[in-house]
């Protein structure tokens, strides 16, 4: 692993990261642009002023900033000296908008520039719900491009695997179909449900009778905006068909409730109880 | 507090009730029509072996099977002696559906009967998940009629307060139409979620790929698809209703993200947002 790690955007990811790093006795640079985000020093061994410091004194870098900051962020990284011999990753949660972004500013993804996405996200992403521990389990998923460097890709893999998270490579544009139906298209969902919810409960007393599968069922409706409208928008292809293939089967469910059709009503509920059940247990 | 209660099927809410009302010292007999729930005899003072004999010997009568089960259930009490002087209750999801049941049976809807629904359920519902505690702290929605007697509504309200519970009162033409929305739709959304991801994703690995926000919004399509076919079929009308208005919310924000419409993505997440952590801080 490298001497040290450079975090740029110390939020919910990167300071989580950050603390993990530190225990395990790496020295952790970090940078945030937001002023108030220094404060949180117990984060890192130290805050720097500026991207162009981190990067001349960390080996490794850690991107953890919205995809929307990148474009920027990449050209301030481009004009580092040495950045080339720099190992970089990101944790953004679309991969193909990424490397479009590093294609467009370097001319190329950057050998040594690893795209990743630690699968940890919660509703509360500043630097203030940093904790050790995030990562312990959670899979990370790791998107080289074909002239990325295999040295590379193995120091990130081992970096995540030193704070307890599991590495995995997978193709950018399956991870945003993927992550589309498993991640995008809920909280769409939960936001819609809220957002209805709300439209009908001008009082605010709905969800007082609500049980205990609910506030899970719309807990990640408490999620950033600004967070979940960029990925909503960097995604939305993959995100318009999920939504698309959803409705039907909401609808082929409508359609047996209005038609009162009982078996089809059962098979549907035990079939998404078997899948659900058998991924839980994997 | 009445005596003896008489619990009419022994599952996770049930069995539960058994539980806590033993812990106050309460004498709680129990029944069950599924031959295998006696076995988990520490949730009753004793089981017996016919509704005749527990409606003999208890004073207060929890019905706590499906509703499914009401019609039989009803004409099994109806022919029992001194039925009139016992103070009934169930815990069904749904309500207007219990009071017809009643009414078509009884000619009336008992003055003793007590509509009720703990907001308590989960996913596993059977004696085995049994716990104390279930109800600490949950709201239960009971439902009397005009004719209703008070005296009976005030035993009902000290027995779910007896175990933690919040009992209070609401109209059951809203109790079914605010369940569809903040229970019955839910649990349909979570359904086709899975539904849909189960379709597309044959070799079931999907959801290796989601992160804990996946599994708790999907939490609850482990839910027995028996009890939900019959709620859905039950408040059909409302529940329609609410999938009508869901849609609406859903298709406006994909129209907001077929066009690009970024103020009008983050107006949406956002109110959903303001909603959601308002009525969790309730």
């Amino acid at each position: 692993m490298s001497q040290i790690v450079g975090i740029v955007g110390v939020g919910l990811i990167g300071g989580s990261l950050g603390l993990d790093l530190l225990k395990q006795g790496v020295q952790v640079l970090g940078f945030d642009k937001n002023k108030k985000v220094p404060a949180h020093k117990h984060c890192v061994s130290a805050f720097v002023d500026s991207v162009a410091e981190l990067t001349s004194r960390a080996d490794t870098i850690l991107i953890a900033t919205p995809v929307s900051a990148l474009p920027a962020l990449f050209k301030q990284l481009q004009a580092c000296p040495g950045i080339e011999k720099k190992i970089l990753s990101d944790v953004g949660s679309v991969k193909q908008e990424v490397i479009e972004i590093a294609n467009d500013v370097f001319g190329e993804v950057p050998p040594r520039f690893i795209p990743g996405h630690p699968l940890a996200g919660r509703e509360k992403n500043t630097a203030a719900s940093a904790q050790e521990g995030l990562f312990a389990g959670k899979r990370v998923l790791l998107t080289p491009v074909e002239t990325s460097e295999v040295a590379a890709l193995e120091q990130i893999q081992t970096l995540w695997q030193s704070v307890g998270a599991r590495p995995e490579t997978i193709d950018p544009i399956k991870h945003d179909k993927v992550l589309a139906v498993t991640s995008h298209l809920p909280h769409l969902l939960a936001y819609s449900l809220i957002h209805f919810i709300a439209d009908k409960d001008q009082k605010g007393t709905l969800s007082n009778y609500a049980a205990g599968g609910f506030k899970d069922f719309t807990r990640i409706a408490a999620s950033d905006p600004d967070m979940w409208r960029e990925i909503s928008l960097v995604n939305r292809e993959n995100i318009l068909e999920a939504i698309t293939d959803f409705q039907a089967h909401l609808n082929s469910l409508s359609t047996a409730l209005e038609t009162w059709d009982d078996d089809k009503i059962q098979t549907f509920f035990s079939r998404a109880q078997r899948y659900k059940n058998h991924s839980d247990e994997q």
